[in-house]
């Protein structure tokens, strides 16, 4: 056989409905097979599956089965060999990334408590996904505590650490479930768990630990067993007791040899190097060529996610973490999000477009969708005489208030539909403009914008909103699934340059990430007209978000106390 | 002939899309014919029908064609003389009663300006409905002149003169179409010249003339030639110029008998009494059994009138006007208003219910609207977790403000369609305790409420949300169309007892009003909640409406510009 020919890095995206295996060229990122595998047990809320614990979730739960993960080893990896016809001895290395924090109890030899009789109908044993929002009393109890000691990690976390993170869903556990808490040998972010299940042994990433668990690398690891024993006394030794070994291992770098167990799940070669487990939203960042400071990464899905890499550490409000080495060695690595973007989208074509637009829709052979993005791109900034608060799912930068919610006002007898989808367009514009500026306001620069996700499949015109909302430049991630192919590129590295792969992710990104032609650049006339709007938005943000008006509160709690 | 067959009335109603004629018995009200003629050119807001004055209207004008109301007589009247079969003779007398401000250039017969070929192409010689809005600016100016000089008429419409009214209208014409002003021999109410159509003279009536065009009866009439002459100095001799004799005389009065003309038109006997003009919603109180302070009628339609009677006058806060003899002789009559409240509904059935809930409306057999008033009514008070300022036209009372707008906070990605139309119909709950909580503030009492109005006919059962919300009991009148009824019983008193009507509104209305035996009373639980989100709601309400936050005028002025 030749010598030469091209060699190729898998790489598995985890997102929450499904996994996506794709195979890229490891010498241009040419993504040349690909497929998706649905979770058959999606997103669990309401019931656990096949009349397992007949009695209804508890609100806010989000669980996985585990099971659908290596469903997504045992079916999309085949299905993109047979796809290309790339052999097995042809891909250098395996990478993966994963919603996070997604975390799971196993035992010790990794086995989801989920997967045993005895723990199956316990909703605890399962795994729960980032979106299980329940842990919310958790996490304001380590807030609290947090902040009576003065805790560091606070401070990475923009002051606040979220209910969907680590140590908030295990606090949950030994609350509610402490025979699931004891009957655990460890509890281990899914991203970490999928990695062993490839490789057989644990290697916990440095990407999910320190953005979700309070890992601090500059500070020696994890908090002190104090804080934890101040949470619960159960906690006092949970790092030993159900953490591993504590090890943590950096990104991009190798967690070992594709085991012979996985390597006939999968049909790839025994012995293949795997990358150490990441975030999906991370991986996406140099896959959309982002490598040093100055850029902004925007990962737009049904939420959003915002990444900035810098030379330094400052403290910037409402972030939701900075972590050193977080996504790129050598650099800090800025996170910040919005909790719903796509979401609102899709939550007001479900739920708020009338039969008239689906009638004209069809009649000019467009999706509603694309109707609404047309018709409402046709608008010029302030036609539509609206202004909205995006926070439909609460706000997660820069207020990180969960229990913030939307708001539309202007509206009139003449405000037509794809006017309200623009001011929801722009209301998520414009919080992307207050995490610009936040960062901005810290010192941190922002030159430009990159945007890759999912959202961009559906609508990538609304980015020159974004542009002239923001006064920036967008670039666009040519390829349909950022992360995976970031995850691609995490196995080019963890490769290493000997078996063909490359000496570091910016020198991946280099090769492997590819932006589109087209630009989106901010119309001076648009922009001033948006600078308007934003003062206007930024006073309704600061009177519905600070505290001076607190009815969105108010009327979740008349909500509450009424279902 | 026998001699004590009944007697009949006829009641014509001349709405904004429509003109309806009813054929009411006297002893008892009942309506034996009805028949509704809709305007041909309707409500005009775009171009001049038929091609005349091909550019397109300047904004917010709104028209109509005198020959509509014409129309109506011609067509209307013959069809319930068919529909009942009561033979002219039977008809003791005839009342109408008009929206209002609507008014329009006339020549000395009568004859509109819009009529003639000369001038049918210019719109200010057309009939201005009363929601042409356009003349805000010449409203601001009457106001600021008015304050200025102390004018004892603001002092009677709340503190402040609408663009919708008769002065704004003129003065938009003085200014915008000086020949139009020249050529017009006299400025009218439609109501005072639909009764000249009938008569064959002019007869102004004090309803509309002490509403909208600042005449006070316990002043004297007219505000002082100075004021008009400080508005524009070509209208210093206005009243004696463009007003006809400048009589005005009382309602439920006889104008005179049906001319020749009319009656050849009509197919009604010549001679019949024909009352004084008046407007509709003051027509309808009466009708609704109200003719005694203490108990505030609300006729419900695209926009909700709200009349209180009185023994004294008193300064409400952002009232309409207070009128001494404007709807029953001897009492004061109040009036307030909200801008839109079925219009909301409306808008909402047409811009935003998704598709699924038309299948779903179907599958139950019910209309949009039956399902989603059904749903939303299933709901517990504060469950929907919404809350709105229902101000899509603008408030009229109690903020007098046309360039406020609508507002709804709450939102999340589980808020569901009948949630938010719930939150619609709270908003113009809300907005009407507010108007009562104005009169109970300046010390006028309000035991219960009665409604009447069109918008009952497709969602009574909502009242229980405006009982739960005001904490007062509802009545209903039991009539179609109040005002028409209302204006039946103003022929019924114009006719006099010696024809064998009433001597008074108040016997007619002891005779011909009626009220259904359902009753909203308010749930003791619901009204605390509400007395919850009402406290909330006035907040916002404050906050968006008495210039704190004047983001809704920024929004317009955006809007204006961008346009």
């Amino acid at each position: 056989m030749a010598m030469n020919h091209a060699k190729y890095v898998l790489g598995i995206d985890f997102g929450t409905f499904n996994g996506q295996a794709i195979l890229a060229r490891v010498s241009d990122g040419a993504v040349v097979a690909s497929d998706v595998h649905y979770y058959s047990s999606g997103v669990i809320t309401e019931k656990l599956p096949n009349g397992l614990g007949n009695s209804k979730l508890p609100s806010r739960f989000a669980l996985q089965d585990p099971r659908d993960y290596l469903d997504v080893l045992k079916n999309a990896i085949p299905a993109v060999l047979q796809q290309s016809g790339v052999g097995p001895q042809d891909i250098i290395a395996i990478g993966t990334d994963f919603t996070s924090c997604t975390m799971l109890p196993v035992q010790t030899d990794g086995t989801p408590l989920c997967f045993m009789p005895k723990w199956r109908s316990n909703p605890h044993a399962w795994a729960k996904l980032w979106k299980h929002h329940s842990p919310q009393p958790q996490a304001d109890r380590i807030n609290e505590i947090g902040r009576r000691r003065g805790e560091e990690f606070l401070k990475r976390y923009g002051g606040r650490y979220s209910s969907e993170w680590f140590f908030a869903k295990l606090l949950e556990t030994v609350e509610k479930a402490p025979e699931v808490y004891d009957a655990a040998d460890e509890f281990i972010e899914a991203s970490d768990w999928i990695v062993w299940q490839l490789v057989g042994r644990q290697r916990r990433g440095n990407c999910a630990a320190g953005y979700k668990a309070m890992w601090i690398k500059d500070r020696g690891g994890y908090p002190h067993y104090d804080f934890f024993k101040a949470l619960h006394p159960k906690l006092e030794h949970v790092l030993d007791e159900k953490l591993g070994r504590l090890n943590i291992y950096p990104l991009a770098t190798s967690a070992g040899g594709l085991s012979h167990r996985a390597a006939a799940l999968t049909g790839l070669k025994e012995g293949t190097p795997v990358a150490v487990g990441t975030i999906n939203a991370h991986a996406a960042v140099p896959a959309c060529g982002v490598t040093e400071p100055g850029r902004l990464c925007m990962v737009l899905g049904p939420s959003i996610c915002h990444m900035l890499l810098a030379r330094e550490r400052r403290e910037v409000e409402g972030i939701c973490g900075v972590v050193e080495d977080g996504i790129l060695p050598g650099l800090w690595a800025y996170e910040a999000g919005q909790a719903a973007a796509g979401d609102i989208l899709t939550w007001f074509c479900e739920n708020a477009v009338p039969v008239s637009v689906h009638a004209e829709a069809e009649r000019q052979g467009l999706s509603v969708a694309q109707w609404l993005e047309r018709q409402s791109l046709g608008l010029r900034p302030g036609q539509n005489g609206l202004l909205a608060l995006g926070w439909w799912n609460g706000n997660r930068s820069v207020l990180m208030d969960a229990d913030l919610s939307g708001l539309l006002v202007g509206a009139t007898l003449s405000t037509r539909p794809h006017e309200i989808f623009r001011a929801l367009v722009e209301a998520v514009a414009f919080g992307t403009r207050k995490i610009v500026d936040a960062f901005t306001h810290a010192g941190l620069e922002i030159n430009d914008l990159v945007a890759g996700g999912c959202l961009l499949e559906k609508c990538a015109s609304l980015l020159q909103v974004f542009s002239d909302v923001t006064g920036r430049t967008i670039r666009v991630a040519d390829s349909a699934n950022t992360a995976a192919l970031g995850a691609a590129m995490h196995a080019a590295v963890a490769a290493g340059k000997a078996a063909g792969g490359y000496g570091s992710l910016a020198e991946a990104a280099r090769h492997m990430a590819r932006v589109q032609a087209e630009v989106y650049r901010p119309h001076r006339a648009a922009h001033e007209t948006y600078n308007q709007l934003y003062a206007e938005y930024e006073r309704l943000h600061d009177y519905f978000g600070r505290g001076a008006n607190p009815v969105m509160k108010a009327l979740k709690r008349l909500r509450d106390s009424a279902a």
